[in-house]
Parts: C-alpha cells; sequence; structure tokens
C-alpha cells in the first residue's frame, strides 16, 4: 500500500469512527471531525510525541481539542493511537458511564488534557500548558538535560477565535512570545447559525498577526505535505502559530457538507452512507478499522514510545547528576507538598487596628512562595491592590522564563483559562488575582477547573462594600454566595490575619479543585487567639470563637470575613448584658460541610435557634445555618459610593443593629 | 482672549475640577481625566449635540466613557456644559447620596448614558447604541424626516481594548459597519501594573483594521486641531472608527505624569500644585472655574441647543405628516406596551407529551412580535436552539438596518453588552439567546443591566441536566441559583408552554430590569388547566397549582420548570394513596416575593412544615421555602453525558424518589 493510500485510509477511518459513533448515540457533532479528520492524522503521526501507554509522560507533547464538541475526533485518535479507549466505549459513545462523554472531560479519559466544549476555554488553556512547559523548563532543563521540550497543539474552531476569552490569551501568548504554541485553525466557514458570512467577516489571520503570532495558511486540508510543511515551519518559529486550515465540515456528507446540519447533529443513515460510497469506504461493518490502519498507527506511535525511553533515561542521569533538582522536581509533578509547610505560614499578633486580610494574604502568599517553588501567578492588572507579587521574584517574561510572576494584564477570563492550563500542565500551582467583582468576568473558567478537580487558587480582594468609594460596579454583593453555589468550588473568607493564613494553606493543601479566597481591602482587627479560640478553627470551616456568658448559649452569632469584627464586639456588649451568647467564625461554608455531623452539630447545636448570621452580601443560602427561627443580617442590593464606614451605617451593618436584633430576637 | 488662550484655559479647567475633587475625596482616578481632557474638551465643544437642558433628547450625540474610573471627566463635562450637575455635587465627589459616585452610574446623573466602570462594558454598550440608532432611524426616518442621525461617541482606554468583550463587540461592529461609532482611544500607554509594555504590546491599530474599523491617529492630544480634524475624518468614514490619541496620563503632574501611580489615587496636594504651576493654574480657590470658560461652553452648547430646537420643530411635522409611525414612535420611546398584550400571548392545548419549553417560548416571542416593533434580538450562534428567531424577519446586516434579528456570533460576553446598550438608547426591547449555562460568560453584563434597571431579556435554554448527551461542561446546574443572587433580575423558569407565554408577558412588562427565562430543552407535558389552576398564577411567582386528597394537606410539593411535570405525578400518586398534597408551581422566586405576605403564607402555609421542593439545579437557598422539616431534592454535583432520562434516573430525580421521601417525611 502506497504512503497515499494508507493516509487516506487512515484519515478516513478517523472520519468514519466518528461518524459511526455519533450515528449510533443518535447525539453529536460529526461535522468537524469529518473535516479536520487529515489534520489530527497528519499531526498525530508526523509530528506529536506521546507514549500511550503512559498518557501522563511529563514531555509529551500536548494535543487540546479546544472545539470540544468534536470530541469524536479526539476519542478517535485516542483509539487508533493505543491509548487506553477502546472500541467498545467508542461504541458507548455519549451514554451513563462511558469514557466517552458527549465533550470531552479531563480526568475521565487517558490522553484527554483538558475539558473542552465551552468555546475558548481550550484555546486559553493550552497558552497556559506553554507557559508552564516555558517555566518549567526554564527552571528544571540543564545544558545537557532537557527534560522538558515540547509543543502544545490545538485544533481551534471559528467559534474558539469569536470568544473574547481566546483574543485576551492570545494576546498574552503573542506578548509572551510563547513559540511552543501551534494551533490549527479548523477554517471551515460556517457556524451554527449558518455561513461565516452572517457575522464573522474580519480578517483573522491579519488579527493574530496584530497579536504577534506567526501565521501560515493550508489552502486544502487534504493536502498533506502542506499540512506537514506548515507544522514543520510553525515547529522552528519562535512566535506562537495559527496555522489557518481550509476544510470542509461534514466532508464527503452528500447534501449536508459545508452546511450547518453538518455540525451539531447525527447525519442520518442516508448521508452516512452516502459519504461512504463517496469516499469509498464499506458501508458495513459501521466502526470499521482496518488491520492495515492499526498496524501504521501502532508504527507511527513509536517514535514517542522511544522518545519516552530515553527520557527515562534522561531522568534517571538527572537524578545522579542534580538530586536537589530532582527531589523538587518530583515532589512537585506529584503535587505533594513538604510536610511543615504549617510551621511556615506567619502568625499575626494581635492588634485592635489589624490589617486588612488582603494585605496579610500578600505575606502569607510570600512565605508560602518561599518553600513551595511551584506557586506561580499574577493579577490581572491589580498587583499592587490584590497584593499577589512576590516580593523579589522576577516577572515571567519573553527573557525570563524562570520568573514566576505574570502580569495578565486586564484579562480576568483569559487568566481563569490560562491558570487551568498551568495546573492541567502538572508540577505548578497557579494563583490568580482580581477584584471579587470581577470573578464574574472569569467564571466559566471557575467552573472548569471545579470540573476538572484543578488546584488552582484566586486570591479575590475587595471583597464588598467595604471597599467604599468605587461603588456598586465594583462592590460585590452577590458574589459571595453565587460562587458558593458552584460545586468542587472551595470558598473561604478569613476574618482576620490568622484566618487568612489557614486559609492560604487549606487552598495549597487542597488537590482536588480550586479554592477561591475572598479578602478585604479595608483593615480588619487581628483578634487575640488567647481569649478566643485559635485560627486553625478555619480547617473546619466554621468554628466556635468563644462563648461568652456564665451559661449555655441562647444566641448564636455568625459570620465571615469583614463581619466578623463586628458579631465579636457585638456579643461582648450583649454578654456585658447578661445574654449567654456564642460567637461562631464562619469562613466558609463548603470546608464547613465536609466535618462530620457531630462537630456541625456542635458549633451550631439545634437547640439554640435564636441565630444571627451577619456578611456584607446577599444573604442568599444563609438559611440553611440560621433555620427558621433564625435571621440574617445581610445586604439585599447593590452597594454605593461613599467612604465605606458610612455604608455599612447606612445599609445597617453595625454593632448596635446586631445587639438591637438579637434583643429582639430573645425577648 | 484667543481661542488657544480659552481652549486651554478649558482643558485646564476640566483637568483641574477632576484632580482637585480626588482631592478633596481623597479617593479616585485623577490620571484619565488630566490626561483626555483636550479630547473631551474638542469632542463636546466642537462636534456633539447635546442640550443640557433635555438630557434625553432621543437625537442627541451619545458619549460614553468607558473608562468609567475617570468619572469625574464625566462630571467637569456636564457640570460645564450646564447639566444638572452642580459644584456642590462636584464638591461631594464619591460621597454617600450624591450624583457624583465613584464610577459614571446610569440613571443617578443626568447625562451619564450608561453604567461604566467594569472595562469593556462600555465599549460594547457604544455598539450597541449604535446598532439601535441604525435600526430606529432606518424604521422611522422618512427622506423629509431624518428624525435620528447622530452619532455614538466613546473615550476608551487600555484596560477597555484587552478586555475580550470589547474584542466581540469590536468585531461585531466592523462586520455590521457601525459607522455612527466613534472612539478615542487613550493611548497612555500606562496600566495599573506599569508601562503597557509589560502585557500589551499587540499592535492594537492593526487588530481593529482587521476588525474592518478606520483608524486615525493623534500623536499629541494637545494638538486641538488635529485632534477636530481626526474626529470630523472619522464622521464621514462608513467605518467605525478607532482613534488612537497619544495622552499622558496625569498630564502636568511633576512626579507622578506618565506612571501608574497616577491613576487611581489622590494626587497629594504637593503634586496637584506642581500640576497647577506647572500649566499656570491658580493653587487657589480649588475647584476653580473661570467667568470666561463657562460662558464658552454656554456658546458651544448653543449648537446642541439649536439642533434640538430644529428637531422639535421636525417631530411636530412629522407628527403630522405620518401619525402612525409618530404614535408607534411615542409609545415605544416611552417604553409602554400595548393594552390588551395579555389577549395576544397565545393559548397551549392541554398535551401529554407537551413541548420544550424553549419551543414554546419560540411560538410565545414570535406572537409577540407581530404585536411589539421594539423587540429586537438574537442569539449567540444557537439560533436553532434557542427558538430565537422572528419568523419572516430579516437580519440585521451593514445593508438592511430594518432587519431586528441580530446574529451575535459566538460572542456571549460581547451580546450582553450589546443588549445593554440597545436598552439604554431607548425605543427597543432587547433579547439574547444562549444556553443556560453560558450565562456565565455574559453575567458581568447581566449585573449590570439589573444595577442600571434596564429591560433587557435572555433567552436562556437547555437549562440543566435535561439537555441529555452533551455532559457537564454543556449542563448548568449553579447557573439557577446563581442568577438568583443577582438584585434587580428576575429569574423565571415557566414549567409549561402556558406558563411559558406568561413568563414573556412578565418579561417585557418588567420596565425596571432584566428578566432571565431559562427554558428546556426537552418536551415538558402542557398541564390540562382545567383541572389545575390558571397558568396566570406565573406572574405572581408561585402559586398553588393543586391540592390533592379531601382534607388540608400534609405536605406540600414545590417544583420550577421540567420538574414540575414529576411533582404533578408525584403529588396524584401520593393523593391516590391517601395523603393530602399540595402542589405549588413556583417558576420565580423574584415574582413571588414582591407579592404580599399574606398570598406568600396562604401558598406555602407555615402550618404545613413537611415540604419537598424538587429542582434539577444544586438545591442552594431553597432552605428559604422548604423551612427546617422540609426538604430538597435537587443536585449536588455536574451533571453527566448521557440520555436525559437516565440522568433524571441516576440522579434520583423521578417520581418514585418524590413519593418515596414524601412517605419518609409524613412517618
Amino acid at each position: 500500500m502506497t504512503d497515499t493510500d494508507i493516509s487516506t485510509q487512515s484519515i478516513n477511518t478517523i472520519r468514519f469512527l466518528a461518524a459511526d459513533a455519533v450515528q449510533k448515540a443518535n447525539s453529536g457533532h460529526p461535522g468537524l471531525p469529518m473535516g479536520v479528520a487529515p489534520l489530527a492524522y497528519v499531526l498525530w503521526t508526523r509530528h506529536m510525541n506521546y507514549d500511550p501507554q503512559d498518557p501522563l509522560w511529563p514531555n509529551r507533547d500536548r494535543f487540546v481539542l479546544s472545539a470540544g464538541h468534536g470530541s469524536m475526533l479526539l476519542y478517535a485518535m485516542l483509539h487508533l493511537a493505543g491509548y487506553d479507549v477502546s472500541m467498545d466505549e467508542i461504541q458507548r459513545f455519549r451514554q451513563w458511564g462511558s469514557i466517552t462523554p458527549g465533550h470531552p472531560e479531563h480526568g475521565e479519559t487517558p490522553g484527554v488534557e483538558t475539558t473542552t466544549g465551552p468555546l475558548g476555554q481550550g484555546f486559553a488553556n493550552g497558552v497556559g500548558m506553554a507557559l508552564a512547559a516555558e517555566h518549567l523548563a526554564a527552571t528544571f532543563n540543564r545544558e545537557d538535560f532537557q527534560i522538558l521540550d515540547h509543543h502544545v497543539y490545538a485544533i481551534v474552531s471559528d467559534g474558539d477565535l469569536m470568544e473574547g476569552m481566546a483574543s485576551e490569551a492570545a494576546s498574552l501568548a503573542g506578548h509572551l512570545r510563547l513559540g511552543r504554541l501551534i494551533y490549527l485553525y479548523d477554517d471551515n466557514r460556517i457556524s451554527i447559525d449558518g455561513s461565516t458570512e452572517l457575522t464573522f467577516t474580519e480578517n483573522r489571520a491579519a488579527r493574530f498577526e496584530a497579536y504577534g503570532w506567526h501565521l501560515a495558511f493550508v489552502e486544502d486540508a487534504h493536502k498533506l505535505d502542506e499540512v506537514d510543511r506548515a507544522i514543520a515551519t510553525a515547529r522552528s518559529d519562535p512566535r506562537p502559530s495559527l496555522i489557518v486550515c481550509r476544510t470542509h465540515i461534514g466532508y464527503g456528507l452528500p447534501t449536508k457538507q459545508d452546511t450547518a446540519a453538518a455540525h451539531g447533529e447525527p447525519p442520518g443513515i442516508e448521508e452516512l452512507n452516502g459519504a461512504k460510497e463517496a469516499l469509498g469506504w464499506p458501508l458495513e461493518p459501521m466502526f470499521h478499522v482496518p488491520d492495515e490502519v492499526r498496524e501504521h498507527f501502532t508504527e507511527s506511535t513509536r517514535r514517542g514510545k522511544e522518545k519516552h525511553q530515553e527520557w527515562l533515561k534522561l531522568m534517571d542521569a538527572y537524578r545522579s547528576a542534580l538530586p536537589d533538582a530532582a527531589e523538587v522536581w518530583e515532589r512537585t509533578l506529584a503535587g505533594t507538598l513538604p510536610a511543615d509547610l504549617e510551621e511556615k505560614i506567619p502568625r499575626f499578633e494581635p492588634d485592635e487596628k489589624g490589617l486588612a486580610t488582603r494585605a496579610s494574604s500578600g505575606k502569607v502568599l510570600n512565605a508560602l512562595a518561599k518553600e513551595l517553588p511551584e506557586l506561580i501567578g499574577g493579577s490581572a492588572d491589580l498587583t499592587g491592590s490584590n497584593k499577589t507579587d512576590i516580593k523579589g521574584e522576577q516577572p515571567f517574561t519573553r527573557e525570563h522564563r524562570s520568573g514566576r510572576y505574570i502580569h495578565f494584564g486586564v484579562r480576568e477570563h483569559g487568566m481563569g483559562g490560562i491558570l487551568n492550563g498551568i495546573a492541567l500542565y502538572g508540577g505548578l500551582i497557579p494563583y490568580g488575582g482580581t477584584f471579587l467583582v470581577f470573578s464574574d468576568y472569569m467564571r466559566p473558567t471557575i467552573r472548569l477547573a471545579a470540573l476538572m478537580r484543578q488546584r488552582v487558587i484566586y486570591v479575590f480582594t475587595h471583597d464588598s462594600i467595604g471597599l467604599g468609594e468605587d461603588g456598586p460596579t465594583h462592590q460585590p454583593v452577590e458574589q459571595l454566595p453565587s460562587l458558593r453555589t458552584i460545586p468542587n468550588l472551595t470558598v473561604i473568607r478569613p476574618g482576620d490575619a490568622n484566618e487568612t493564613a489557614y486559609a492560604w494553606l487549606a487552598a495549597v493543601q487542597r488537590s482536588t479543585g480550586p479554592t477561591a479566597l475572598a479578602l478585604t481591602r479595608q483593615s480588619v482587627p487581628t483578634l487575640d487567639r488567647e481569649t478566643y479560640a485559635p485560627a486553625d478553627g478555619l480547617m473546619r470551616g466554621a468554628y466556635v470563637l468563644a462563648d461568652l456568658g456564665d451559661k449555655t448559649p441562647e444566641l448564636i452569632l455568625l459570620a465571615s470575613g469583614s463581619e466578623l469584627g463586628l458579631i465579636v464586639e457585638a456579643g461582648n456588649q450583649l454578654a456585658a448584658n447578661g445574654r449567654n451568647v456564642r460567637i461562631v467564625s464562619f469562613p466558609s461554608w463548603e470546608l464547613f460541610e465536609e466535618q462530620t455531623q457531630d462537630y456541625r452539630a456542635e458549633v451550631i447545636p439545634e437547640s439554640v435557634t435564636a441565630r444571627i448570621a451577619v456578611e456584607a452580601a446577599t444573604p442568599f443560602g444563609w438559611e440553611r445555618w440560621v433555620g427558621d427561627r433564625g435571621l440574617v443580617l445581610g445586604i439585599n442590593r447593590f452597594g454605593a459610593s461613599a467612604p465605606y464606614e458610612e455604608i455599612y451605617q447606612n445599609l445597617g451593618l453595625t454593632v448596635e443593629k446586631i445587639v438591637e436584633e438579637a434583643d429582639r430576637l430573645l425577648d
């Protein structure tokens, strides 16, 4: 069989594995796999290095299918390449419990580098992976030990390029000259509503040139040598590359090719058979994989397997030559932490005036950064406000790849996608800062970090009306509760400096998902932990700070963050008036919910029904903790522009108000 | 006084009004106003048409300060131009109850066209305004009656151009050739973290050219004739224009000019006085406005006032010549609706199989579109899925401006900002569709619509795990509760076709804020309203659908949307077993909360503590309605990829499960 024949056979195998699976599931997206099969074929067989026996080999090339709806393309490639994605799983595409879900899901399927489907996300994830690769290469590679040296490939679609987050990530990638990025753009000129002429007529290539990318063009995806050369040229170009490949959605379908009808629904057996006939493919059996195609793929993966074996030897030598570096490499890659980390977080002395939790956060971050070289991050152009800088650390730039401070620019959504990519890459713990209110800009990426169970840390400062004069556009009120609704996201709003230290500890220790820290702009008192319970109570989400008065509590006051100071003061006033009051610090619902029912009942006994929760946010959801007889003092409106003490006063978040409501509740 | 002198005087007046106000408030952003004062001066005095006595004159030029942190620039302009923004208010900048809040807030201050501060938003709002202007001009203008013919100006910053949403909006504006847009780019080369060299080195001009914009350059903002010419050229260009103006942040400040330190904090009295000395400005009094500057501004506003008077005459003639068009114009501009709208919404016959609420939504939208020419909208490239098209209606394109269907492309965030701009423009009711899960992509714009009290309608389909095979990336679970946390947003999840009709009615009738409709992909039964209470109960948020059994209810079942069918069936089974069960349809928390306490207690009596809420979303917040003794059947995890019936089954949202839990609760 000639090279051309086997290539054509292979491409049609990919194409019809995908189309057959969609047809069988009676659900899915056949158009993309049928169109880009030639691109994936050239990329996977002639360029990418990977070892299906070790999908996590650190020096593998990464492949991101940013257009995640074409998931069957990826599953077909993984199957043919010999990953543990069986024909049975291909045939159970989109069924309950299969490893071939509707969109690629990281963690569910070996070889799936990231979860995609929401457009733009994979694009930005790839940028994060390339950034991580550069950083770790600069950190661990030595002249004779190029232990990291690979590329990040992606297939991106019109939809990806329309999404603003991809624009953000692309601009930053060009700025940082992330040359390891090679993106193949599936230029099929069709989106769901119809022709791209309907709404997407900008000059995409010129736009990416403006970002500082290398551009290449393939006029026909079936000209495999053109595709091959374009990738080769891209690999040698120091800039990130976008290869614009003219493709045809639903290639081969008699009436649906080049139409939106090929995008997101089963082709129908008639169209499917029409395509098979047109392309000389047997109608039966479905899911046909010729033996020679299997052999060809097995052959083509040999290159990667050999590279992997060489790499293992290189790592042995590395371990001998550079035992200290190797130790850090292995620890960070495993995602484990130094054992004594809790001893390394700062302790803060009691202080009535105290400091903003964003300020204590900055101190804690700096202490942790000394212990954890894997900590890398930055801010969306709010470094000084978020206190996210690491003192003495250089920024990550074109020239200085070992720097671990990232100037993300005013690009929150891109930042979130890049943080996910860094976390997915492995060996690093990424963090990113912005104002809490702008967590909305990056929300889709927070959701995906939670879904993918990635350790990403969000430093969300200016966490309430307490930011003052900037007013309602900058004052979060609904962001705290709305973040709490996201499954597998831990939200922590520490109440003073020492709680902030433990909040960071909880965040870096949490290896199964992201953590959002909500931090104040304004100062809050540092509590005296001789008088009040120790701050490590934060690790349990909520804890009894003190029982004030001689007897069993008749009232429980609960608060998070900056309102903790208010309930401490109110509690003391009430106690002075003869009340028996429990003060509960409640920085994290999620951590509290992970505790035993016994512990939770100990902190908030069912018998004490007089409960008041105080939080400078919409009170949404607090009923869970205060119960039918309880009360929530929150903010059921947007904020206001004024010095913050006046806003607190005018919106009724004051010690007097708490005392008054407590008295009313108890009488 | 020469022209140059009075210009310089005026510019310095703007500059120091802003800087003095920031200094007095001890909070704010002096850098932008000091830098762009010359741009604003030329724009407002030589080009813009407006009448400070009637800030809502429909044919005024719009001015958007997208870089909203420079709010004092806008307040200074409004004050000098003679809007009702007094010197007293200027001096109460950023104080409680002033009309000069930290960022410009639409509705708080005459002449403030939109609320800005969150970057990128104003940019996209302007695109929406320009689109609205084109559409209404095409609809209402006649050859002799150019009642709408004006421009939309904005000052945009580095931060705006970095935000992805602005990229989305810019791409669409170029595609649609919205030539009324003229944006002045404050190219000061400084962002908060420092020089734009840190992270923003893309070729911005080339990028905008790629979008199809006209580009112009002003090398020095102080060359007023250059600025003037660039604006004049832009006005005559059929494309949207970006005028790149080299400016200097904090112009005049001795040490802070051209540094990030000038951005967001008071200059300090020394720097401020240094600037005044350097620019020949008196140190005292602060807030100095020379008489000749006042006169000059009064003179410069004469052009706009005269145009306004001419326009009023034109409208009189219009009313005589075209009474029908004038009536529609006046009704829509006032934001009122035809009186008999309720009669025009479709009624759906009972049907066991029923239809998806996205499908009934499509029918209702089409019925309403016949009655409401002001209804304009589209989808973020999901027209067929969202059922947002208006049959027989042409899309809004370069050539066809009267079309009222907008192909937004895969640009959810840009769409949200454009919808806000359309609503702010007046005379139109905009709607936009995407999948509910992707409401996250446009969340900042939803918040701003709520904050600005704008009538925007979101058509969020595929509202749960009920979308099936596409899996967790596409299945909203936390979006419903998280949207409910936003103040002044009404969320409605109708339970059948007839509720969907009323949901749309509620949405178009709500003139004080946005409404989000959550709609199913899958079919839901159309209830028999002879057996069950009428669907207009939806307008009250929650209502008793039926009391099943002979006696006082011992159990209340509550549900929204697609789960309504489940509780109806479960309720009937329980009643057949001798239980007395109340079925409550609960499509909207916000509408229910607007009802009297009496009504609410009637629907959910305190005495019935056995309550079960069923909703295919995270159960967050439902405790408010089910109480301490109640139960929520929701989804405390991400979804899964499979046929939807299996997901419901596997995640325990079934009639059997409800019956089982009800029995347990009652026994």
